[in-house]
């Protein structure tokens, strides 16, 4: 056969729904856009009882009592908002590194004057908790002011335990903050804010949510807020100072983002509606089902799993490694043109070297084995090596289970 | 495993997409729906334009320079039209009977008086041309007045040569006007409304053309206007004496189902855009792709193709006999319940005895093979006999194709 | 001023919101546009809730605990269910006539071999009970099978009371079968089906339910079912022998016009939040405030209501003659294109000698008061005689009420 | 009458549009929502055709040829990129205030370190370009960096001389650079970044180019990008050293807010179809409707302008001052729920003494005829002394234009 990308069919016409598999922003559910299709509304009194709803169902997906921030922002908003309202310029911050995200937070960190120390880690493996303990109880005058971690490594798929490093945290007595990222795995994966001791989560409206992008959360811990109450760290749009002025009552900066609130509240009720425990049982179904279909692609020898350890491939998303002589981006061009099928590219150190596949929000079976049909159909095409029957492999495991 | 559709789980909610793979309505287009989502519009001055486009379009799809009459209507109400207009009561209509709809067209035929003469068939085998021209050279004196065929019998998933029909009345030198009912495969499959001396099709705008239910049409050739002009069979809503009182100007009996049209136009725009002829090979290899995955299953001896004669078997629907002692109706639950993919069941002779999987309009690869797999894990989880593969062949097919 | 609809200004682009102020089809809420959003659904198991919604509204609605049919259909299709069903060929329907609609019903009985008599009436008064209650004394051996009649007839905006000519055929004690064309007004006006002894009214989604057009409603009494059952006259689409076949299961033609069905659903809700007997209160307050508007134009004498019994203009529509010289369609053109007010031209006997201002459905003090701003400039613009000042009286009324 | 909003009618389920004239968000068109009713596509290739288009339609309406920035934020998002990205800590800015958002500038200036230097105005009266230019001559070491002032401030409905400040920058021949604040009237009223010489012009999307609230517009001068480059201010999100690290290409900092966006394009898209001049004419003419309105309401002398020069009342929003007895929210209340008119209420030093009127983006004469009618209503209703007939006074303005 001699198709190619480069050479494509006469019809470029697509028909169909196009199966977006990346880690961001995911399959919208048709509830979440009507509840986005209406009219603005005065933003003073009408929209309150809105933005009061958004943050109860914020607060039992973060599985907490404590405050909730949401800005219009990507997720990188609410990062800047995590960091700059909790750390002085020159107070220091641990970042066990784990991925292309938790070096990111480091250089938004430097930005703002805050200073940065990582605990190395490998992009193939989750944070070590010990490291973090050790590096805790060596600092016994407390210079480390906050910990801040990745829950789930989008470039790499790999999962990290935020309760092993709350324990590390405790078991070395460290009064350090704790800061976590779950953008990309909040409503997949658990995540008990209150329970773990986690002062600050970071997420944003367009993964498990299922909303749109355009929206950052932070989920506040009251030791966080008194601690944003002294820091001297320049910020207004992002600042705790102003919007937690009155404790309890979260003020936006400027004219709330409406739709994609409504939006996100409507994709939140629907997470609640399926129920915590449903939403992360499905996802691991599904996680488990896409697993089986990589692992039997590569029993061939030429696809790897980005994560080493299968204990910690998260349910959000799988990040393969691909022959080296190998350009992904050929794939990915082929499952979209050909197969209708949008998978990631690599980032950060991966960039060339992975591709990935989202797995995270409004999924069943259907729509993941349709697109590992894609992906499948798109290896053999562009000749991938792999070992036929992955999606086999894949339906086997969802109708056993 | 003892999962049954009467124990289902505890979690009923369902998440993601249906795959809605019923020989219509089918998947509505995203731009569809966005069409039909606008205010209402004065019928009188406003919303000319909207109907003169929409009988612009549907006359390229009918492949006809002739008229077209739009109803607010189910497909069957395009039929009631095709059959009043054109039959006075006690003139004769003959239907070669190929399945469940032919039968049906009888059923209505005799409820307005009009007198019915069926050419024997075999349920599982199209239409045969050379019954219908022996029996038309035999009514030397033109008792026949209309000769009415199905193309695509909805309920058998089998294909009629309606140009061969077409030549059968040719060669019988016999004036019989020509009816075709191409609900199930308009837009699907080749329909020549001008070149093959269709003086009626009748369709509707829920399958091939991508609209919502709602909406019939009936392609209409001018002898079958000149007849109609002449007809005394009663009839207000359907009647085309009123509508093409100025001839070329078809006029709504009351005002017009704007929000349908809105619609289907927008669903025959995106069939021209793409071409006709891409359409309809698009269609062929998504319906061969899912008889290589149906002969699969069938290896086993346990299932079979309603249609026995591959060179029938449709582009729009295929419909497939399950064994005697098996309820289908088992297969159909668990396939929606607990894989989100819904197909149809057996209808008239074939109920209880068949499952049907459309496969017309919003369709691309991974949409019919995650329902190919859907279907594949309900028969698993029922219990009924296939030999696994089925959604290989399918995607071997499409990668080679 | 020299600006003419036929001498537009350069900028054609129109801004804002259209003033959509027909007698049908209506302002369409969000809600209802929101509901159509949505895919189709398999018509056999998962359309059946909605259907029986749509009837368990429609009833509450219709104020009847007895039998509703629905069609993909206008309201002509529903009023052709009405005759067609419950009326043998050569048998005899009463109708008062009032108007251009009774007028047309009488058309459509006849269409179908049905005998039409006409009680003669003034277009500018509502149809006599006297009248009724005489003729029907008179048919001793009860050749009148039906009386039809009319609630408001759309063209002349005037209400005749059905209570009344109910009434009537109590006191001459005739059996006739008693169908009521509601289209107009339902949901606007009163309207009790099952305390008045209606044996059929008839109704369209596109007006007081504020749906989209494309839905045809039947109330049907088990006594007009029973007539069905036995009637003659030729039928399929419509046919209520089959759709009731299980009397207390409508069964649709075909498949479901499902998208229409979901507006209407929720058009019906919202009438039945906010309770029938506030709707028909808000219509009353608003037409009201038309009148008041119109009465002060009219007060130099160039205008008249075509209503001549101020107790008897609808709550629905206002329809208003025009000066013999002056031409309407200026005024309705100038309305929208200046003003983007769309107001409806006359119909039937009062073509080019009538402009009609719709007032139903989703409407409240703002919209009702920016269209009679749009009518009122226009009718300066166009040099339409006029007192100045109705919209004043409109508003002054609206803040008294 | 005993109406009163602390005793409303049992009905409380509102029907018909609601008439939002506030000043922003806006009345969304029906194209901008449906734009924004689509799935989520890959941010990564998908999107980029967006992002330009969105950078493209923006430079059109900025009257620019240089760069744009979009956030996900508010307008106060946009605001703070053009503060921390053009001025270093200790440097100072030169604010002419007349009014809330001049002074809101400030406060956040001073949040990031930047030294704020006022121009004292007077809150009813606009910018003074001689004060500005005095002030400047003044500085002949140049200490001050930047020039930052409003076009229109939103709580007063003042509009200033953006082009003869330029001027009075350019007559002291200074080398500040000049911010902008177009917030409340881009898309209303005349801009021209290139031709003004504006280094950063700050807009948002919920106003005048008729998007969803969520979205930060910057128009960027290349002198802007320069002194980006070396400004040490911390800033990360909101960063253009980042943003123009490719100084032609401007990338987002995260997932761009693609619904957001696609809303803004679509109203951007309306924009340019109309044309910049005839927007500008259009708002002009509606904002005069309210203006002849309002000032026929005070004729009595209870209620007056804030803005006492009446060439400086803009066409984007008109602040009334009410007696000081009298508390606005009670004529705010009452016209939302008595006569579905959403009106604003005062800012800043004007909290509890104005209300304000909204005419931006989507309008047309029988909207701002409806809501001034609404209000008027709601004045008699209340009680607040008015000379009665404003909704007349409007309509002969525009009945003449």
């Amino acid at each position: 056969m001699n198709y190619s990308p480069l050479n494509p069919p006469k019809t470029t016409v697509k028909r169909g729904r196009q199966f977006l598999q990346v880690p961001g922003p995911t399959n919208i559910p048709d509830r979440v856009l009507n509840a986005m299709h209406r009219p603005a509304m005065d933003v003073y009194k009408g929209f309150t009882p809105a933005k009061e709803e958004a943050i109860h169902l914020a607060r039992q997906i973060f599985q907490t009592e404590q405050q909730v921030a949401i800005y219009a922002s990507s997720g990188h908003g609410a990062w800047e908002a995590a960091l700059v309202n909790v750390l002085n310029p020159g107070e220091k911050v641990l970042i066990p590194v784990a991925g292309n995200f938790s070096k990111n937070w480091g250089v938004m960190a430097r930005a703002h004057n805050i200073e940065v120390e990582e605990v190395e880690g490998d992009w193939r493996k989750p944070v070590d908790p010990a490291a973090v303990e050790e590096r805790l109880r060596a600092d016994t005058n407390h210079e480390i002011k906050a910990v801040a971690m990745v829950q789930v490594d989008t470039a790499t798929g790999i999962w990290s335990d935020v309760e092993a490093v709350r324990k590390a945290i405790d078991a070395a007595n460290h009064p350090a903050l704790f800061l976590v990222d779950v953008i990309a795995c909040l409503a997949t994966t658990d995540f008990q804010v209150d329970n773990w001791g986690v002062d600050v989560g970071v997420a944003g409206s367009q993964k498990g949510l299922m909303g749109p992008p355009g929206l950052g959360l932070c989920s506040v811990s009251e030791k966080a807020i008194d601690k944003a109450m002294t820091v001297d760290t320049p910020r207004h749009y992002f600042s705790w100072k102003r919007a937690f002025a009155d404790r309890s009552k979260f003020r936006f900066s400027g004219t709330a983002p409406e739709h994609a609130i409504w939006g996100t509240i409507e994709g939140m009720r629907m997470v609640l509606e399926e129920g915590l425990d449903q939403v992360f049982a499905r996802h691991h179904r599904l996680a488990e089902a896409v697993r089986r279909c990589v692992a039997h692609w590569a029993e061939g020898g030429a696809l790897e799993f980005v994560g080493v350890d299968p204990d910690f491939r998260s349910n959000a998303v799988t990040s393969v490694l691909v022959p080296e002589n190998f350009d992904p981006d050929l794939l990915l061009k082929t499952a979209d043109l050909r197969y209708d099928t949008v998978i990631a590219q690599g980032l950060g150190k991966f960039e060339g070297r992975t591709f990935r596949i989202g797995h995270m929000g409004e999924l069943n079976p259907p729509m993941i084995l349709g697109a590992l049909a894609g992906i499948e159909m798109a290896m053999q095409t562009v000749g991938l090596a792999h070992k036929p029957g992955g999606v086999q492999a894949a339906m086997d495991y969802i109708a056993k289970t």
